[in-house]
């Protein structure tokens, strides 16, 4: 083993890289994993220029990072799933398996959950990760490592549409062209949706989100949010309604326009973090007996559906990236997500030989949704 | 066949008697009904004094009333359920059959619903009322026609409590002790809550919950919603926090509280109507993967399961009236409720004779809770 | 209007050709459409052969066919969403919309059910139909008539199907690949099965379902069920077990073998009929928390879905046809499916003119599972 | 600490009592329980006497005995829950907390469960038992030590009756009046199942049922299954059939019966043990599309809500118990189980002074239902 060098954020807007001692395997059922690639997830950019999101604040240097594919270097004695130089992707956070939300089906809601750059827990912008081996899932060989660092965004939309109970033959919406908001319509597309309208106010979003997976698009108008829902329905064609609506934006005039948007007896989704309080079309809810849902994080059975969703092909992960650099340029990276110039884009593990820092196959259309991506509070 | 005195709402704060004429069966599976007590819904005091409900507006003069019981007097020749001298608690709305809502099993979300005393449709607070015979229930022998004139508002408290899916052994909290607000405790203690919590800001409506069905009462206190619910939580020793909050008050303090009251993965019903938009919190719904549920009016099997819960002697609907009145002091209990005099009073129907128009057995308890019942917004 | 001729089954095989008044429009809501093509199921045959299926016994003539399409001819004053020359699919039972099944959304259970060509209900081997508009559904511009008349069956797999709760990235095993066995493993990955297995004791009929839609096919075997059911999960490689198992065919073994094959917590859905009674691994069931469903006809939203698939291209109902004859080769086309000559035959409505009546198109794999489509007992 | 003596089934019918070394805390998040009370399981019984059941075979000296109740005597470093001193039911299945079932809510399906008295894991019939703290459920002050015995099998009732989806106002019948099956029928009712039928061959039996928490029972004749259900249906006005039907016999003639007599749309449980394959009608289930579940053993929070219904007085279980005996005539108690003598029996803990080894309160039906309850093969 080499190099363990870490990305420590110190304090807001303070990063440095220090070299951190290898963690040891702790448990016999963990695994050591040498990480080769990390995406950078909006909340990681939040505490690089907030030090906090809510009540998480960060007090101690923290490791950023979360969303990684690493391959296996080392494991406990009683694993059995994983070997030495297994590719795995990597879950970031670890359950109690003792609550009633973990013994219920609902590890995500774990109140003693333990999840990488999260206060007070380190990230994996490092070198080596020790993980148990049920939270490490192999990637089939269609799917590589670059791919594997996105199945976390992935996981998260793949959370969001199950909680929406999205349905064959069924229309949805989904306010938000950021990452998760184009995987949460790409993944719509995958549960069998007929219907996909993305929306957003960026123009450039649109267009990328139309070429990506959306069968409609619609560009948010500055306009009454029962009047927004209105010109929605009718340029989507939407009858009476869409069966589901995902807000993976965050902001206000979304989610008003979603609750008006949703058919009746449909179902809406809270996936974006934004205003912990916005002005909301309660009756709306009342009268047309929406259900609607919370979505936080990713639970039993997500990594592995978000894998096989990308191994057949069935989500382009590959498609969302801009590029990828190497891990001494951590901190540029992460300008380059706060000033919206990409969409994903990846950090090499510290003992990965990158050969390219920007990936030349990104298109226009990319490259224009990317410029504007940081216009909008998407998660 | 004697009067068919209806009682109409000509425009805001103006009714008047008027003779109608006896309706004809229009379907060979109709029924026609005398009716014997009528219960007054928030809604008709509503439409008396505004003559509108959001979009709902009363152009043409409009017979009130929708909690209705009375005696099937004819049949038609397809009926085979019910026969003359049947006494019957009436489902007051007819959905068309044919629609996309009607087909799958939710047909109080039918777009073309003809309901009683919604306009332009007339209400029952007249002698003879026609429907078809699938939405009159027959009472069996131990239901009065009183009880009967109440199974409306216990059908719209079964409503909101099947969408709360409480189960045994749950905690449930219940905005609000308005007649609907009391109904969905007592519904909650029948489908097994272990825990149930009546929340008011009058403390004479938590003691009448107490002596009711509420396990535990909370008087609602104008701190801040997280402040208001770390207190309830506390008081009535809630943990992690409720299995599911019912809002039957439609106040936006209750509907915040609601939200911060409820536990990691549990449910919130929006069963109140009031104003059209509030301050909500968004992202405790979100992180706590909340799912939240409108509840409007009353659908397949929600009629009768009321009626068998009176029945069974789980749920007592008299204990919440405070009086019946014959039919032409009308407007005088519609005065009543309005000012809060009582919890829930009955008119009798035109051709019912009335023996008393006070309730002797009425409780201090109770009457002190009607003295209070029109100080909050509660459905 | 031209001729109402209609294929009359008297008695078992005893069948006439006889001109039949045409159809009024009973009510304002009903539509008369004029029968362009209809399939031939297992059903028919079964009554032309034997008389009775179960309990319904044909005392009287009856019309034959329930698998249709056509061109709407007439409206009644009431029909609003369909006008002449509309192309429909016909939705073949009509529920009497009052009872309990149907207004709880399962109308297809309803006790009062009137079923096309289920005594003593006439069939629609006839030149027009009368039917509710609702049960009517207009075929988009790129779904053809002949295509319109597989949206029957279409709907009974798509049925099948959602009462499996398939989800995206499950495993699916389908025993039978007769129509109905291969049209469930066609939904089964419209719905995002990752693996669909279709099972048969034919081999012929197993390549057909590997070239329509099957990602992997098992040739049953003659040994023990549990026997059976290792060899199948060891060929397919499906690890603990199935995610869901469909039983298409109503065979005994094929029954045993799905409880053997289905994973713990599992799903199982009964669809093709059979004996009355078999032989089941009831422990398996137990020990295994196996949900296991029964599949009848269709409901709420299935016609919807199933031609939305066509639509999409996601379903190819077309490739499973043989052939296409004049009306007046009605009892030819019946042989030829008893005898296991064609997958799926249509029969030309008495007022269309046929060019062809042999499907030039069929392919060799084709013509090989309709050669043996006879030899099991599928649906 | 004093003895540890145990229980110990050598092979069928050959058992000792052994001193056990006293078990140490094995992880920092287990306790250590000194065992008060055991009751006798059939299961029990079965290997005592046959050595086996199903594939799980006792090759080793194994002590018996699973349903108990003790005092917690040590706890771990990491325990926060409990400490010494508490009284706890203990669930006596430890899962692996790592594999799918566990991670999805199901861990009694985890294929790594630790089961006691099933082979080759030891039983509570000893002094003192280890077990992680979230799997020992501290018993209210008003939950006796006796009654914590009995929180297993009615947390196996809980579980039947969770499969069965009870809702409030259904009708539910109960094939079996056994233990558990009157412990289901209990809980049904606790459930909010309006009517509730005990069905079984013996009459005392049913004669306790009935005073027990039937308002209904029925003696299964010895006709053919559709007959046998058309007259419990009859006799116990069940009209179109029961809403649930949960077979806790394992006898073939009851689960034959069960499919008739359930409604269509229905549900169907199987919570009883027998025969591994029964005659079952099939087309019963497919064509009525009723949901059959298998119910093994329990899971997330069902022992939780098994003592709330206790503590609540929802469910009696010292009803059931005819008798508590000291550890030294642990093996005269299984003769009495195994002879039918009794409904349930407790043997107290080798620590444990018993005052009294006969319940003198036993009433003349628990007697009677005593006396014939080994003579049908209920659980």
């Amino acid at each position: 083993m080499t190099s363990n060098l870490s990305f420590v954020l110190n304090k807001p807007n303070d990063v440095s890289f220090e070299e951190r001692p290898v963690p040891s395997l702790q448990h016999p059922h963990d695994v050591l994993v040498a990480i080769n690639y990390t995406g950078i997830c909006g909340s990681d950019v939040h505490y690089w220029v907030h030090g906090a999101i809510g009540h998480f604040v960060v007090k101690d240097p923290m490791v950023l990072g979360h969303e990684s594919a690493g391959t296996v270097v080392d494991v406990g004695t009683s694993v059995t799933t994983l070997k030495k130089g297994d590719r795995v992707a990597l879950e970031p956070g670890y359950p109690c398996r003792r609550c009633g939300p973990c013994l219920s089906g609902h590890y995500n809601l774990c109140p003693d959950m333990r999840f990488a750059a999260t206060p007070p827990y380190d990230g994996t912008l490092t070198g080596f990760w020790s993980a148990p081996s049920d939270f490490c899932y192999k990637l089939p060989d269609n799917v590589s490592l670059q791919e594997g660092a996105l199945i976390e965004p992935l996981a998260v939309a793949v959370h969001i549409v199950k909680q929406a109970r999205v349905q064959p033959g069924q229309s949805v919406v989904v306010m938000g062209a950021g990452p998760v908001g184009l995987l949460c319509a790409a993944v719509a597309r995958s549960f069998g949706a007929t219907k996909v309208v993305s929306v957003d106010i960026v123009q450039a979003k649109l267009d990328f989100a139309r070429s990506y997976c959306a069968t409609h698009t619609y560009a948010s108008q500055r306009v009454p949010a029962e009047e927004n829902a209105r010109r929605l329905v009718a340029e989507a064609d939407l009858g009476e309604g869409a069966d589901a609506v995902i807000d993976a934006s965050g902001a206000e005039p979304s989610i008003q326009t979603s609750l008006h948007v949703v058919r009746m007896g449909g179902t809406y989704v809270q996936g974006g973090m934004g205003k912990a309080d916005v002005n909301f079309p309660i009756m709306a809810l009342c009268l047309k007996e929406v259900t609607a849902r919370g979505s936080f994080r990713y639970g039993s059975g997500d990594y592995k559906l978000a894998i096989q969703l990308v191994a057949d092909g069935k989500v382009d992960v590959k498609a969302l990236v801009n590029g990828v650099v190497p891990f001494r340029d951590a901190e540029e990276a992460f300008k380059k997500v706060k000033e919206g110039q990409v969409i994903k884009i990846l950090i090499a593990g510290p003992n990965e030989k990158v050969e390219q820092s920007v990936d030349t196959s990104v298109d226009e259309k990319k490259l224009k949704a990317a410029q504007t991506a940081g216009s909008t509070g998407c998660c």
